[in-house]
């Protein structure tokens, strides 16, 4: 499975993914989830992938073939495009191409392949933005209400996401969510892994910053994660 | 949807139901899902049901009718059964049975009937026991490394069982653990539902103590989920 999970802040984008693929519990791979693209100064995207790795792959592909051709234009160049609404569209339609190419050969063999993404990011000129797009191209988006969203295993990381994250959330806050929201995935599903990625965006830098791998071990991450732990087991012996 | 779950500690056994039952998100009544059978001083069981409404009554009914009858025996009534075992092997034989009648009607329809069952107890001359039953009948059952069981939505409620619940929690911190894990579900699935039915056998004691139906708005419980967010959120504030 996968755990990917996007805040939209006033502050800024918080951008987390693990790294496990798995073809059955037997057969457990690391691969990237989170793929940065930008322009620093101009525009910054992150997307974070869940679902079949042939069809997340194959779309990674083709968007980025699409930035490369020297004829590019905006209605199929992510980088190119002229706001995250026409770069999630871009994403939306290349998801639902390569879903349906991919589900008709698979179909005969009576198997589904299904995925979905996370796309967040800010072009000069426009807002913050993030979406969740699913397999058939259609897409939903982060609003103040719920400045969240998750694709993947989405469960167990939900409470604390519900509890602590608003708009006003600043982004060291946020990261602590993202990172305890993972914690909790990881000890509750194994086909949710370690290492991780995080990216954060913040308003109007137009640039990514903070793309940063955290490995299994990692001193910090273990200590908040111990740490999250013996306050909760704290808050519980306190609760009357 | 439903959400059940239950303790077996060394101190005794903590049931918690929720009472939500929905035929699509527009259809949704209060059903019991626990059920509680005795012989004070002699048995005490607790069975409560996930899944298919016709199924589990239909089961209930039969299980009823079985411990009603002149001729009732060891094998068929579980107020009769020689162990915890055998009464687990007459519920899952009924669950069975119920099961494969009710499907072959809903296969004719292409629709499918799944139910689940817990069941927690002990008779005098044996141990506590708390079986998951399975509808093919089959059942596993609780140890000391995993002392809990839960049956419907069991995700948003597992992280707080699996911090804070051993085989040497007491029966107090079981109910609170219980109550807070059901709390966690509540706030995330809106197919689990108040009012709520808390049952627990202490050990050797052989009778249901403590069957009380928490409402909606209960004083107590409120103050507890408050408390249990407002340290949630206290703790997020300490963690490094």
């Amino acid at each position: 499975m996968t755990y990917c999970v996007g805040l939209r802040l006033d502050a800024g984008l918080v951008l987390l993914s693990d790294t496990r693929t798995n073809a059955g519990i037997d057969n457990v791979s690391v691969y990237r989830k989170m793929f940065t693209f930008e322009v620093p100064g101009e525009r910054a995207i992150v997307l974070m992938t869940a679902g079949n790795l042939s069809v997340t792959q194959t779309v990674l592909a083709k968007l980025k073939h699409k930035i490369s051709r020297s004829d590019a234009s905006p209605t199929d160049s992510i980088l190119l495009a002229e706001s995250m609404l026409q770069v999630a569209e871009i994403v939306g339609r290349t998801l639902n191409e390569v879903s349906l190419e991919i589900n008709q050969k698979m179909g005969a063999m009576n198997q589904m392949a299904t995925a979905s993404m996370l796309l967040a990011g800010q072009r000069k000129g426009g807002a913050l933005r993030l979406f969740l797009i699913y397999r058939e191209g259609n897409f939903i988006e982060a609003t103040p209400d719920t400045p969240y969203l998750q694709i993947g295993e989405h469960k167990y990381g939900k409470p604390i996401l519900d509890r602590v994250v608003t708009p006003e959330t600043s982004l060291e806050d946020g990261r602590k969510a993202v990172l305890l929201s993972m914690d909790s995935t990881l000890r509750s599903n194994l086909s949710v892994g370690m290492p991780l990625d995080l990216a954060m965006i913040k308003t109007d830098e137009f640039r990514i910053c903070c793309n940063e791998r955290i490995e299994p071990g990692d001193p910090s991450f273990t200590a908040m994660s111990d740490a999250w732990s013996q306050a909760l087991r704290d808050s519980f012996a306190e609760v009357p």
